[in-house]
């Protein structure tokens, strides 16, 4: 139940969670949610939440006994869930998440690093000047960390990993031979919130980051941690200096992508996908694998299988070069 | 007259003013400039400017005593301001500026700073490792410091500020509640100079970068100081990775701004505007309040306000969808 | 014959080149290879590699007295110069390159790095707090160095540089009076490799970055060097922050480049160059003098002197403004 990175602060009742949503609590309840969940990977001690008729098809397979949703959505759930009906689902979400992993919002630096000199790895590892590591860190053998990096708290780094200098890691998990190079920052919230006059609202990030075997990450990339979900990168994928990667997208394997790339938030990418300097992918798309982007192309749509495309908006490779002679 | 920032150098006489700028004086005066400022805040003591017939209708209530231009520009100054002729305006301008501010011109590393634990702030500021701190430097209460970061001179920072780890800031105000992530650079002399054949000559940069109440600012990001006006982020406006604004931009309030986008220099951004991921707004533009810019685009006219664009060039987003289907 | 930046492990004897390649011997000699060059630097006692027709002019001439290369493309060679047939050319020329230069394929942080103040400069450097200095370093006199810099093995610095803080070098030579700012990587290796299932295949980069005199490199921008041949910025030519130089770029002088902008490997560029922001420029391409590219726009075809080109894929400036009004 509780969450391997974030302070757990629940479980929650169901009339507190009443209470934090100002509203008339009109079920009955004693019980105790442990946890805010996805539809599908809800059980019955979680809350889930249902805000667009996209889902209508899993929201009816659900095991969660309760769920945040609208007037409108309610009839999708089945008898076994209560609909607790709320304006806004997500930023009711929101703060249910936020009373459970108050820790999950913002990003304050690690006040509890200590000098990378004062811990007893027991594993092989190097590391430069002035290296920084938070608590509940393990570092795997033959591991080498450049200077002035700091690996906050929450992260996992396996074996044989090369970290350069002046990179920033929190709350993630690196598998083992991945590369990161300089001046990186790994695992901060992503740009979640909901945008309100005066103050925005932001929304937590429960997520973490992922990166699989074999990855390398170039120079100045910025990979954002998931807010429901986790951000991940397949095995074997290189990525090129100055990549923007948003919170919960998910990469797949042996997947190349070059120069300034910048991918939305909750993307998903293939395998043996090829993306080229500075294009730009939208979010919540799906690009299926062995497609080619070509670089500055500005992907607005999912994008089949073994497609090449190109354009802003990109289409069909021959297409736009048919056009564009 | 002292500027918050720059050490001053001035006043400077009018025959030196002709001196600098190899002219052989042809008005006698002993009047000494204070300052060099734009056409409308100019008084009696300034030298202003005048270069283009686009500010002509500015030229003709100005209050400055001289004003450096162009032989064809000069009859658009009121009898009380009188024209000093030269060759190229904006240069002339900048010889005289960096004499009364000679270190605005370039940013040496700030040679005086401290480790902050050696500095004594009465307000309650948690920092980290190796956090280095300037002269003229205000921290208020209950802010964050991250690691690595260097506060350099002149900068204001207000309550409740979170700046994160390797982030360099200098020339500039920080309101309150303002959240600053790693590896940010804010307040560098902007990209503003002369192309000179072997060796360019850069002009000053007087202006500061000024961020409101309650904004963020992504990871990597880069805030260039202004050089006549300063840079502005309105409040509550949040700015995701690795965007670049450069100097003189003015950005709303309430403003939205995703990944690796970038706005060149002396454009202006209205409030409540929203611009999706990597588009880029050309200089000197000017974009309305309530504007919605896609992600890629790029924006090479002004966009009036209430108005949604995509494209390069952007245009109305449905006249561009229409024809890209 | 020993580079000036890689460790040398040569020379090598053919018979252990045919063994690395899992060939059989079929050519006996007891010659000993010196190096790996290009087609027209190799001399007699080089191994050179011809991969594509492109070059069968220039494999017309080679001094090299071997080549790898294919059955396809043998028959271009000079008698002198004797055929290595492989499948892949580039993959064969990558495994003997990173046997003479073993260091030359992952960029491992400089563990052998001190503190600049333990080392006896005899010029006037000024440097900040934590900076860090490899082997193999020179720093020219009335230099500046900012806080947290690393400059890594392998750097040799000019008179009057001013380096910012967060920046790492390595394997380059930055000539007199340039300025690099804060948080950028020069000279880290290329973002070249084999794809391989699995595990891609890294090949060496043996080239260094040359930066000449009184150029200006912006924050956060990235410059990698080159795999045979070297990335270089011709004298005088100013980038913006966070632009990026793929390996074996070429970029001439006077050349103005804006914020964002990204070359792609090998790539030439023209003295006078105009690059407007975010503006893209595709591989292997030769953009000539005085060329003008609009903010925003793709290159993905050579662009020849005195032109304007502007839109994606960039053509005509008028042209494009016409068709797009």
């Amino acid at each position: 139940m509780s969450h391997p990175f974030f302070t757990y602060h629940g479980p929650i009742s169901i009339d507190r969670v009443f209470k934090l949503l100002n509203k008339k609590i009109d079920i009955s309840s004693n019980l105790e949610i442990n946890d805010v969940k996805d539809l599908s990977s809800a059980d019955q001690n979680s809350l889930t939440f249902l805000h667009s008729n996209k889902y209508k098809e899993i929201a009816k397979l659900t095991k969660a006994s309760y769920c945040l949703t609208t007037n409108l959505l309610k009839d999708f759930l089945p008898k076994t869930c209560k609909p607790i009906i709320v304006e806004n689902v997500l930023m009711a979400t929101s703060i249910i998440t936020s009373k459970i992993y108050p820790n999950s919002i913002e990003d304050i630096f690690d006040t509890k690093v200590k000098n990378i000199e004062q811990i007893n790895f027991k594993n092989n590892v190097k590391y430069g000047k002035n290296v920084l590591v938070g608590e509940n860190v393990d570092i795997g053998s033959d591991c080498l960390i450049g200077h002035n990096t700091i690996i906050e708290k929450n992260v996992k780094i396996g074996n044989k990993c090369k970290i350069g200098s002046n990179t920033v890691i929190r709350n993630s998990f690196i598998k083992d031979n991945v590369s990161i190079l300089d001046n990186c920052v790994i695992g901060k919230k992503g740009f979640g919130f909901f945008p309100n006059k005066s103050q925005n609202l932001r929304y937590p990030h429960i997520g973490i980051v992922i990166i699989n075997e074999n990855c390398e990450i170039g120079s100045g990339a910025t990979i954002d941690r998931g807010s429901m979900s986790n951000t991940e990168i397949g095995k074997n994928t290189f990525l090129d200096n100055q990549v923007h990667i948003a919170h919960n997208v998910k990469i797949g394997e042996n997947t190349i992508i070059a120069g300034q790339v910048g991918i939305a938030g909750s993307s998903t990418i293939g395998n043996n996908v090829r993306i080229g300097g500075q294009a730009g992918i939208s979010g919540h798309l799906k690009i299926g694998d062995n497609v080619d982007i070509a670089g500055g192309s500005g992907v607005i749509k999912d994008i089949p299988k073994n497609t090449k495309v190109m354009g802003y908006p990109a289409k069909n490779i021959r297409e736009f070069l048919k056009e564009n002679k």
